[in-house]
């Protein structure tokens, strides 16, 4: 039975001493989160996770959900309990706004516990996942009688949610979708199509289900233009909140899927179920791709979240396995075999992963304080500062995390020899469930495209510009300090071929669009690898000060040796995207459509 | 419900034009095989694979295997009837030797017949795959009387194989195994016992099955050099060959695995079950190595058959699908959308794939043939270069092969976006399939550590001189020839890359073999990547001879545009993996073990 141990020296070394939380006291939300009370947070939190929810990973993945035949649907053995107890203790609640009964802590905070409930267990956080994001998108869009009746009890987990955007034949392209809204005397709407692929469609585990669902008014402009958000409960509700009748939503069934299991997934049916618009009507994308930018971070951080699994449970296990001997002389002379850590390739595999992951946690955390600031800030030049690296980045963490993070589970399983192949080992489903997050929420080509086409040239390339100059600055700062050297001259090599990519981009993406696509996951790899540096870079420089001041943690030894790893071995791939981008379109198009 | 249609225009261009079997019209084997012959064969073989196979390969993912409570196994609905198809049709004993029933067919024949088996239906076709390979170490090791007595049964399907070596405390490490046995006066040996992870272990398709068990003799030295190989029936068998009383060997379990379900993978019981020894005693291990070299082609084969099928579906996907429009304008005015095959991000995931497909298609079929030529020629300097290159790039095959092969699924099943992730659509099963090639048969590290640590430095090298030598005149030869230089320069590169990483290995792994492991998967993949390049300039100088004499099937035009775009976007990764291997074995072992 794999384990889970939630990192949270790693998290508390980002939140406390690399980002240095304590210098945002002054901001609302920051006011009440002192070091203390983050670090008792992140404790109860990490209780939460390893001692509730790691224990139902399996049985979510082996149980599955069933559609019985009344249309309910039977979450897994110890979900509802688990789901219970998460309600109870606020975790919901935790840093979404006073003002409809959140705790209003820092998003960041929040994130960080995200985190260990997500590689706890990833079918079992989407239930609030989802609930949040439909929160979001009320809070976002919604009016403030909306926003009272629906966020505080979607805030205590009393009712849950759902997004429902894709349809059979629809699911990048929203344009085409059919789904369609008839308009009531009573200012209402009657829902009617089917939606698919909606995570946490149909459940028993709270009050009610509200569903937010994109459809087209009758009479609608066709395409993007047409499509409206409405609020679509499973129970119809009085002024009260008290659920009634049920409102001619149905899960249709359950997909069978590659991975999270105990998530279910519905195919859900409206039909002439009542409605509520959000916001104006023929507006209701716009709402939506708002929040879907705040959970595509979510998203990027499920990548991470079973990387860091995966990592933590082949570490113990190529630590445990006996199997041949050290290349260079016994380790273990007393036993039958040396553990397989010993074997170099093993060490690659896991250091690989390691590097990665403290690395991308903190570029996970680094963007999440920059929401923070974009909300909090009363520095107008700070969030927009901030609110341009969220456009750009967002993206990256969302294709890169979840690219690098399933290579990740599946060299975790490798590992593992012919055990990880085995399901009760648990590595497989790491690698199934993490599957997900490269497709859903936009899938990763998608990401890149968004990133090149739109993202990068937003106010004259001004984010892009800011990391630049900031990454400058911290070279420049660090010049001549020879501890610093293997992590700046990493991170100036990185952030050098991205700027010849970004210059190739520029130069030829203008003239045949194609070549900005044909090279787009290649930059967003670029920009990844290019954060991942400056991550490693200012995690080193805070670990050196520390040793330097006589502080004799092997944390921060361990901090360098793998920062040093990253520089070494994962930088290079930069230079295979460089060329694979410059090469333009010509070799990606060529061959005809109906050659293929 | 995905397709799979046999690429045999694709294999004929290798047999008759690349590899040119004519050439060979002399040799036995080949003597029997001309083009016409060569040519039906193939198109029966696809007929089978397409009309039989490919139907039940979502069955056997459904269903699986079911252990009954008497013990016996069930497969899957419609495998019994196609193994009876594929025996009866004499599939089983295509390229064995004649002299116990096989047709001597070449083996390059054989293996390609095998990857339209194995593409249709990977779970499958490791029942005849395992017969094949127990049969093989028969051949290898067993006396006249024992090739006499097992080999015909084998070759007609009657009888069935398996192998086992595997024990819950070691794989790769065969030196721990427990299996016992205890000579018996009749100089047959009882053997008592478990093996897991046994492909094909109990089945009802088959009048027996001929287990090979590596076990340890009674006061046999430890470690690897007290280790025997024995056949030991599932039903014991009289001199006629009649089966009659059970043997003490059970089915304990069936594994519950990430893929190729509808094998039955076993955990096997020997309870005092009769064995005869194969070879002589201690000396198991020698003839499982010679068998498991040439299974590791078909395990290479493997990677390749997922990626193949996966693309074909990939493709048909992306031209059906209609989502967006073209960055450069609408490319199906008419229809609500484009097809997504008109997004270049689209195309690269295929193109990857496609070139990697056919250039590993070549590799692999190159290297079949150097096994026929090892074989069956009659000079002797042809034969040690055979064997030489048989040595070396089969653990490359191995490798790379189900590396990319496994990667590349997972980008076919990304075309297909949400989709993708839904089981009825067949994506995820090949991904899931493909995923144990890099794992069995030695996991890929291992391969890569037998490459650098062994097959490299065979003979002084001699193999890589040769094969370098070959590249060198063939550049050599097309030096000035315009049309060849994309392709000679791609290859040209990637030759001077590998020799620089060979350099480094021969001047750094001695001083220390930790940085030859460092490097070994690093440096297996350069030499995939260079010799899929040299198979591409082959075939690129074949498709120009072609064109320049006016052929004007697309389909050479096609190859030439294919073998671009991997010179553009494969070759590239060469020099990642060149950085890293220099980076040596510090960063990687760096951090001590109890720190991970």
């Amino acid at each position: 039975m794999p384990t889970y141990t939630a990192p949270t020296r790693d998290m508390k070394f980002l939140l406390h001493e690399v980002l240095e939380l304590s210098r945002f006291e002054t901001l609302d939300s920051f006011k009440e989160a002192d070091a203390d009370m983050i670090d008792a947070i992140l404790e109860e939190s990490a209780k939460f996770a390893q001692d509730v929810l790691t224990p139902l990973n399996r049985v979510g993945d082996e149980h599955g959900c069933v559609r019985n035949d009344d249309g309910s649907v039977t979450t897994p053995p110890g979900f509802h309990e688990a789901f219970d107890h998460m309600r109870e203790n606020g975790w919901m609640g935790l840093a979404v706004d006073p003002q409809y009964g959140g705790q209003g802590l820092p998003g960041i905070l929040g994130l960080a516990c995200g985190e260990m409930t997500s590689s706890a267990n990833m079918a079992f956080a989407m239930y609030p996942g989802l609930t949040g994001g439909a929160a979001k998108a009320i809070s976002i869009g919604g009016s403030e009688t909306q926003k009272n009746f629906y966020l505080p009890r979607m805030y205590a987990g009393e009712w849950t949610g759902t997004m429902n955007l894709t349809e059979s034949h629809c699911g990048t392209d929203l344009g085409l979708l059919k789904t369609k809204a008839i308009p009531q005397a009573d200012g209402s709407y009657k829902i009617t199509g089917q939606k698919i692929f909606i995570s946490a469609g149909e459940h028993g585990m709270s009050d009610n289900i509200i569903h937010l669902v994109l459809a087209r008014i009758e009479d609608a402009p066709a395409g993007v233009k047409g499509i409206s958000l409405f609020i679509v409960p499973k129970f119809k509700v009085d002024e009260n909140g008290s659920t009634s009748e049920t409102n001619g939503v149905s899960c249709g069934s359950i997909e069978k899927k590659m991975g999270i299991h105990g998530n279910s997934t519905c195919v859900m049916n409206y039909d002439d179920s009542v409605g509520e618009l959000i916001g104006d009507e023929n507006k209701g994308l716009r709402v939506m791709f708002v929040m879907m930018n705040e959970a595509r971070l979510g998203v990027g951080m499920q990548g991470l979240c079973q990387s860091e699994v995966a990592y933590q449970n082949a570490v113990i296990y190529a630590n445990d396995r006996l199997q041949g001997r050290s290349l260079t002389g016994p380790k273990n002379e007393n036993g039958p075999a040396d553990p397989i850590i010993v074997h170099p390739d093993v060490r690659r595999m896991l250091m690989d992963i390691r590097s990665f992951n403290e690395g991308g946690r903190a570029f996970l955390y680094w963007l999440a304080l920059q929401e923070d600031l974009e909300k909090y800030s009363p520095d107008e030049k700070v969030r927009e500062r901030a609110d341009d690296f969220l456009g750009l980045m967002t993206p990256v963490i969302k294709g890169y995390l979840t690219d690098i993070g399933f290579a990740n589970c599946v060299n975790a399983q490798q590992v593992y020899g012919g055990h990880g192949f085995i399901e009760e080992w648990g590595m497989s489903q790491f690698v199934r469930d993490a599957r997900i997050a490269q497709i859903y929420e936009g899938a990763n080509g998608i990401q890149a495209l968004d990133l090149v086409g739109r993202k990068l040239a937003r106010n004259g390339g001004r984010a892009l510009m800011n990391i630049s100059a900031e990454i400058d600055a911290f070279v420049a700062e660090n010049e001549g300090n020879e501890a610093m050297k293997p992590f700046t001259d990493g991170l100036s090599n990185a952030k050098g071929k991205l700027q010849m990519g970004t210059m190739w981009l520029m130069q030829n993406g203008m003239s045949n669009p194609d070549n900005a696509g044909a090279g787009s996951v290649d930059y967003m790899h670029m920009l990844g690898i290019t954060m991942l540096s400056y991550m490693w870079a200012r995690m080193a420089k805070v670990a050196l000060t520390k040793i330097e001041a006589g502080d004799d943690d092997p944390f921060y030894t361990d901090k360098l040796i793998t920062g040093k790893y990253f520089m070494a071995r994962i930088v290079p791939n930069i230079d295979a995207h460089l060329a694979k981008l410059q090469s333009g379109a010509e070799p990606v198009m060529a061959l005809a459509a109906d050659r293929f």
